[in-house]
């Protein structure tokens, strides 16, 4: 273990950082050693070629390239048409009505996803909404019930938050045994943006809670009309009235033109297409509250409500369905996150647990965020076994499945799935899921 | 100025801040004394209507919606079709080789571009570069001329950072008169990503550099094969070969499959479609450094390599083009950035710089990064005219286009204009732009 603990010694990340730069000589010596060849970490990890002639000149460089297309909206190369979300069809069902799609993680460079590849889950289709025609009301135990257009909701003072958004059924298929390929099947019912909207402590203030008021019923105006019952302490502490993402209106899939999040807490509860709130005094059990979205427990209970996603951690790369092209360096990364506030440390394992070491977490570091880590390793090309661990500022530790199950019943299709997740590297450099 | 002062004390942005909640009650108060109506922030900033029937059932929660289509990378809502880039030829050329398109800035509601309507600008029309065949090379004055394929690269460590980007142009059609209708077209040459990639150093340290190199040209593989010699110490402390932005592959018009980027600096500079570094002892002069992207001065001298974007602000709301609905409760949003660091204080006026009231920052505030600025203003229905003034943490003040000509010489379509710009608010609410 003595080489990975010197690599993740270096924490730095700043390219002026010369500790860095002595690591890459460093790990480059080594790895020289072993192959017998010249001293470089480039050779060790990447394998460029050194110059022999010029270069080709492609036609690319001898011809004009494409204008400006007449649309205005531009859309990824063609040679990226793999990096699309992933529908529930495939392997579930193929009536399309109640459906999901899911984010392709592993292809994820930074803690954002793209609008076109953010994850979606919808009850009764997708709706395209006139957001002239679209109006929310708040009544039930207020003042002054008040009903707004989407002009009057954006003429309000706003914030722009970054927040992490995950199912609560995301990785529900491999609790004891692998049932996913890839990183996308497994844990792409998550995703992150930049959203834009109005806390909806503002508009509550406005309309005025009568005394006893303590529930808010949220409702969307889908075909599904889902329905949640959410406690007024969360809805009062930080809930946002969301129509922004990444910097544009909300995708209709997404909850065009108006949609809740509540930070940090399961996604079916951020009613999209949000058409109503009710301020109540307990919650109503609706159907999302009693047949679904309820977690069994090992005496044959089950517990409601219960909103949290907890802290949790995932390798994208390298990941299954992919194959390493031999040993050398490689940078182990993937996210964290966690409801409950912000990633305080990672760590990783490539022996299956044994021994765990630090990771370098990538700034910024936001509130119940996705959180990119990078793990500098030098795979000596025998079978490996890695995962990660992630910690939260509350000192919650991402726990093993059989820590869990302790607490929960894992029967079937059980949701909250926050354990450690394994991939297993074969000497051919292919990946697997490790899930035993 | 009394009410301008007291709103902009309320500096918390938090949803759990009683102050902020407070402020809106005494907002309210005084704009109901005005408006002689009931007391509510809502009624006058956004004129949400009480309650008395039942919301209409729309046809949308009547009928199934959309299920997920074949085509699995999203789009914007159909309501959405405004918000698009906007090509230049509408107003300077209808050749398209040499050409460039702008953000939808008015429209964009936190800090990040999405890549859809990311600016561009190309010299010879967009490339469309197979990655499997594309090659990096780095040669000239370094020890070891190396040559990598996207493979190689991809499997590099890497670093994700936020960054602005700003061609050198933006805003010089609006020096002393106004051309311009929109904040697309007066500032839509800029752009904000989550850039993805290895800085350049680590594969310099690789190539290994000889003595008495001191500048780096970057060459690309589009059809105008852009060229740019940049000093070394800027190269070593902080360029970053991107392959990602915003979470996904670059843009082909964003430089697919891989592209320079220099922190804070013009955007011709970052060039896309990087295939070639070469190191060497003095600038080359191209094109790109004499005939263009240089600026006049006072004396009859023009200027070279004038990298660094200054300090710069924008209001995007309200801004021209717009119209607002009447006098009440208005949060003044823009956007503030700096090529030297990060801001530290965006000021607004609303009466043509006779007075100025600090803003309210959004975090993050990153480094060399859009920040989001609002502050809230009670608008009496005369004519305003509104404009920011930011800060860098170097100290350094937007200046005014005058302050700016006294070291520039303001001819033609001069580039690097980073002069307060105003907005002017007509009783009528039209929103114009006021460059004299």
């Amino acid at each position: 273990m003595r080489d990975e603990l010197h690599e993740s010694d270096t924490r730095s990340e700043s390219p002026r950082s010369p500790g860095r730069r002595a690591f890459l000589r460093t790990g480059l010596a080594g790895a020289a050693l072993a192959a017998g060849a010249a001293a470089s970490v480039s050779r060790a990890a990447a394998e460029p070629t050194p110059v022999t002639e010029p270069l080709e000149i492609p036609e690319w460089t001898r011809t004009m390239g494409r204008p400006i297309p007449p649309e205005m909206y531009g859309m990824p190369s063609k040679y990226e048409v793999k990096v699309v979300r992933r529908r529930s069809d495939v392997f579930v069902n193929r009536q399309n009505w109640s459906d999901w799609s899911m984010s392709p993680l592993q292809y994820q460079h930074g803690i954002v996803t793209p609008n076109g590849v953010f994850f979606e889950r919808h009850h009764a289709g997708t709706p395209s909404i006139d957001p002239e025609r679209h109006r929310l009301v708040i009544h039930g135990m207020v003042k002054r019930p008040l009903v707004f257009t989407m002009s009057d909701l954006m003429r309000y003072p706003s914030v722009s938050r970054f927040h992490f958004l995950e199912c609560s059924g995301n990785t529900l298929t491999d609790w004891t045994k692998a049932a996913s390929t890839t990183v996308q099947q497994s844990h792409g019912l998550l995703s992150c943006a930049q959203w834009t909207g109005i806390p909806a402590a503002w508009l509550l203030d406005e309309a005025g809670l009568q005394p006893g008021a303590s529930w808010v019923i949220f409702e969307g105006a889908d075909g599904a009309v889902h329905t949640r019952s959410i406690p007024l302490q969360k809805v009062m502490d930080d809930a946002l009235l969301a129509y922004g993402m990444n910097g544009e209106a909300l995708r209709e899939e997404n909850g065009y033109p108006l949609r809740l999040l509540l930070p940090g807490w399961e996604g079916n509860v951020s009613v999209k297409w949000l058409r109503r709130i009710k301020v109540v005094d307990r919650p109503a059990f609706f159907r999302s509250e009693t047949a679904r979205y309820t977690d069994p427990l090992p005496g044959g209970k089950w517990r409601q409500f219960s909103f949290v996603m907890e802290c949790k951690s995932v390798i994208t790369y390298p990941s299954g369905g992919m194959k390493l092209p031999g040993p050398g360096l490689y940078e182990i990364r993937g996210f964290a996150w966690s409801g409950n506030g912000t990633i305080t440390a990672v760590d990783v394992t490539v022996d299956g647990g044994r021994h765990w070491q630090p990771a370098v977490l990538e700034p910024p570091i936001l509130d119940r965020c996705l959180t990119l880590f990078r793990y500098r390793w030098r795979w000596d090309g025998r079978p490996a076994k890695i995962a990660s661990r992630a910690v939260d500022n509350t000192g919650y530790v991402q726990p093993t499945v059989e820590e869990l199950s302790r607490v929960r019943a894992v029967t079937g299709f059980v949701q909250h799935h926050n354990g450690i997740f394994p991939w297993e590297i074969a000497p051919s450099g292919e990946v697997k899921n490790a899930v035993a």
